[in-house]
């Protein structure tokens, strides 16, 4: 969708209100397990590898757990009525959540079954719920070639518009070693997108070149530390040549740091060209054409200008999509999650940036 | 120097023009291994590990190799007329070149003695050279009670005005471990600076969250990457509650990233006491009066109001500290290095922060 029109064109008479970027969906006790091959169920089950860099509340919206005492984001109904009735959310795009992690089990085999097991389960208990509930492709990067397969398997899917990956991988993902990953993906028309659970857990480097966080108030903090990295990793190595037409979402990684990296590689790409011969353009406007970042969690200067100033130097009208990380304790909303502004710029970052990245129609029943 | 007032009183009547707070001294063939002991001059001499992140060009400033054909910042005669005659800067901060890389060597006694043997040839060859210049001693932070010796070694030699420390290192550098290379250097009034040189080589994790880099083009793009976590290591572990009076100068890694993370440390702070009950004050406060960031190399945007405003954001008056990072490729300079901007804050950055952080006198006599 990067360099073609995209097929949804986003008039300002769209009906839309709002597009949620980043709503995650629970499993409870063995739903998932279900749908993993026999000889994974019994050895394996629901086992990923978890540091304890644990949030000291319980990491969750207070009124997000349902009735029957399942954990937050379980019960599609419950999960209907806040994002979509209450908060207004015309999409909620279904990002995998206790999958995440995945990217840093190290049987690769094992994490390619549950990735398949997990987007069989989002499926059937989430995208025949409702039209509404747009998902991500679950897909473990250990095993790109199979990742690919699955992204083939499920990516017409009509309501499959993403493939996810855990923030974190064994290698940057800008390595010719997940390239299998975004061909498929631009194959379907699907972004990838990318979201923190995996960084410094298993097979995972630390989770920053300063080694590991002793505490949830660092991890949580410097989340955008690892971002840096893989998008240099990704615009540095040439995805976006090979792939003009791949599209990427950084979820919950910040974006205050986009644009000084976007002068930095413009900078150096300028003057390091013997390294980088084949990156053609100036490296942000791969930035600009083919990367998108979530707002959540939203940074909170005392001053709302200067987050302003930051929408205007990442050209947030192209690449800033609105993000509530429901059910999480830091869910952002729409009256608290993003500064006063302008309207042709609020539409943008509220729905029009993903209405046309997602290729989403203003009315839900043409999805089907 | 922290909480309590400067014993230099900087004033706008000040003398100074310009205090460059990087400016690198190199050594040629063994004359650093000549001040090792003998089991290592034999054993191991000058032999760090080292990735091949290596600059396409030469790393160099074009016009700074030595007549003689040594090293660009081999010679203090040379670097004297480049730094102090030609560019107007009063006094240069020698930070440690071939030496950062020291922190990722896994020999720790090694490591040790090649710090000493550094921090002799130092005061030999620069700081006996000329009062102004101001030297930055090297400690091995694999040992860090012998590192806390090495500072009291040196540490009140009057040219002695920091210590510098690889800006990777084992883990974080908030961490207890540490502490014993902080408390000598508030005994002996010494900010404690760190320099990119050792991130992914030897014992240091791999350069970010995402792995090792494939490019010097990534590399250098991304050096905020791990900046980041140090920052939020060294603030979320306690360090300047244990050391209100420790000042901290990061070198190289950026500052366009400095305000988010202020804005996101104070935010959690706010909503993660149980975690960090150790933290009396906002984070950001920590920040803006222990720590300090290098301006080179200086983002560059098409706009530079853009730059005016991170300045506006990081409290810049405080916290930024001007460098050319002399000798190398991407020299920053008076005229090329900063923006346009008013006096007052341009003086506070050209040399008042400076003056302060390692209280140096209007007149260089008045040092030795």
């Amino acid at each position: 969708m990067s360099t073609d029109q995209p097929t949804t064109d986003v008039t300002d008479e769209s009906q839309l209100v709002c597009i949620d970027c980043d709503v995650h969906p629970y499993h409870v006790a063995d739903e998932i397990v279900e749908y993993l091959p026999d000889q994974y169920q019994d050895q394996m089950g629901f086992m990923i590898p978890h540091g304890n860099w644990t949030n000291p509340h319980d990491g969750w919206r207070g009124d997000a757990t349902p009735e029957d005492g399942g954990i937050p984001g379980s019960d599609p109904e419950l999960l209907y009525e806040h994002v979509i009735s209450d908060a207004g959310t015309d999409y909620p795009i279904l990002n995998a959540a206790g999958l995440l992690l995945n990217a840093a089990t190290p049987k690769a085999d094992y994490a390619h079954a549950l990735a398949q097991a997990y987007n069989d389960w989002l499926v059937d208990k989430w995208l025949d719920y409702d039209d509404r509930f747009i998902g991500a492709l679950a897909v473990a990067p250990q095993r790109p070639e199979e990742a690919a397969e699955e992204i083939h398997r499920l990516g017409d899917h009509p309501q499959v518009r993403q493939a996810i990956i855990g923030s974190a991988t064994e290698f940057p993902l800008g390595r010719e070693f997940y390239w299998p990953i975004y061909e498929a993906a631009v194959e379907h028309d699907l972004p990838v997108a990318v979201h923190p659970g995996s960084s410094g857990n298993g097979i995972c480097p630390p989770r920053s070149g300063a080694g590991y966080d002793s505490t949830f108030f660092q991890k949580h903090t410097a989340a955008a530390s690892h971002y840096i990295s893989q998008l240099v990793s990704l615009v540095g190595n040439g995805v976006f040549e090979e792939f003009p037409d791949l599209d990427f979402v950084f979820l919950e990684g910040g974006f205050a740091w986009a644009a000084d990296i976007m002068w930095r590689m413009d900078h150096y790409w300028e003057h390091l060209q013997p390294e980088v011969p084949y990156l053609e353009r100036p490296p942000s406007e791969y930035v600009r054409e083919n990367c998108y970042f979530g707002s959540q969690p939203i940074p909170e200067p005392d001053d709302w200008e200067h987050l302003l100033q930051f929408f205007e130097m990442m050209h947030a009208e192209e690449t800033l999509l609105y993000c509530s990380d429901y059910p999480h304790w830091d869910t952002d909303d729409l009256e608290h999650g993003l500064p006063p502004m302008d309207e042709p710029l609020r539409s943008r970052i509220l729905y029009k940036n993903a209405q046309e990245l997602y290729d989403l129609p203003d009315d839900p029943a043409e999805i089907g």
